[in-house]
């Protein structure tokens, strides 16, 4: 029988990782974020902060003729060995039970193999933008400028390896605007879905 | 004080309207969708008939070209004046009350002039088929065929009038998928979030 595997795609900034971790805690499930990060790196050989930044981001704006450009005689690029070994993490992990996955397109890659209540969480990019400043601090590039870059990234990501739109709503079976409700009553929508 | 409005999104034959209607009845607040029609239709002298039919839908594919042939002098066509007369209406009847209001970019229309829970309502094409064969029967046309011009009208028109992307998540504080809930589970959700 296939597993219960919430995943959840979120916006830089809404807090869907934080959702993510309490809708696990209420469910009494494992949510894999930190841990999958570091399966992945013990698998792949590659560094956890390599893996962090680049398991579900494209590397640059522009990544597209980037990646093409890195790829070897066979078309073949290290973002490919990536993508192949988390693939096979999330697989694994989904088969052990019940559980909440954080991003890396984690409801794509399990679509036949679990049974999963796909999530996006989202919020208007001034909430945003105070959110990454608390969480992460001030960095030289505004943070407007980090969350347009970021989530850019990620959909760029998302659309080269699923060939769907990263936003659009029809891909996620409920999205919510974490800016309006808040993470305790995202928290307890996604508790009352599962 | 801005009233509180419940505004609903939806493709076609996902049952958003059929859910607008109960969660209106559950929160004892009324529901305008088939009043709406008839108040533009009096207010505009239009047919019922156009109204429900042009006033959320481009008149078909390829609308952008016919839609600006159809332009006068001053670039105005008979589709803005829907457009003014039904804006109006809805406007008057959200500050009449609380209310649900079905389809009509009613989310673009009162965003700063309402408290909304702006909906998006969506399902897979197989159930919304199966449904609307349900409700409204047979045609010459395929059940996909229908369901895939009418959503494209809806959003060409959405588009058109309101330069969002009609299906983007962001652009909703929350979307769900009736086909995977249900008509029942969605009209609570939306009764709590409320």
């Amino acid at each position: 029988m296939k597993n219960r595997v919430i995943t959840i795609s979120r916006e830089f900034g809404s807090g869907g990782r934080t959702i993510g971790r309490k809708v696990a805690e209420k469910l009494n499930i494992p949510c894999y974020d930190q841990e999958l990060i570091e399966k992945i790196a013990a698998e792949s050989g590659f560094a956890k902060e390599y893996v962090a930044e680049h398991g579900e981001s494209a590397p640059q704006i522009g990544w597209f003729a980037n990646v093409l450009a890195e790829r070897d005689y066979y078309g073949h690029s290290v973002q490919d060995d990536l993508w192949i070994i988390q693939r096979k993490v999330i697989l694994s992990l989904a088969e052990k039970g019940p559980c909440v996955m954080v991003g890396r397109c984690a409801d794509y890659i399990l679509k036949d193999a679990a049974d999963c209540l796909t999530v996006f969480v989202h919020a208007d990019p001034e909430k945003r933008a105070e959110r990454i400043v608390r969480q992460y601090g001030e960095r030289t590039d505004s943070p407007q400028k980090r969350l347009k870059d970021k989530d850019k990234r990620r959909a760029a990501y998302y659309h080269f390896y699923t060939d769907r739109d990263w936003s659009a709503a029809q891909n996620y079976q409920v999205c919510l605007d974490s800016g309006v409700f808040g993470i305790e009553k995202c928290t307890k929508i996604l508790a009352e879905l599962y």
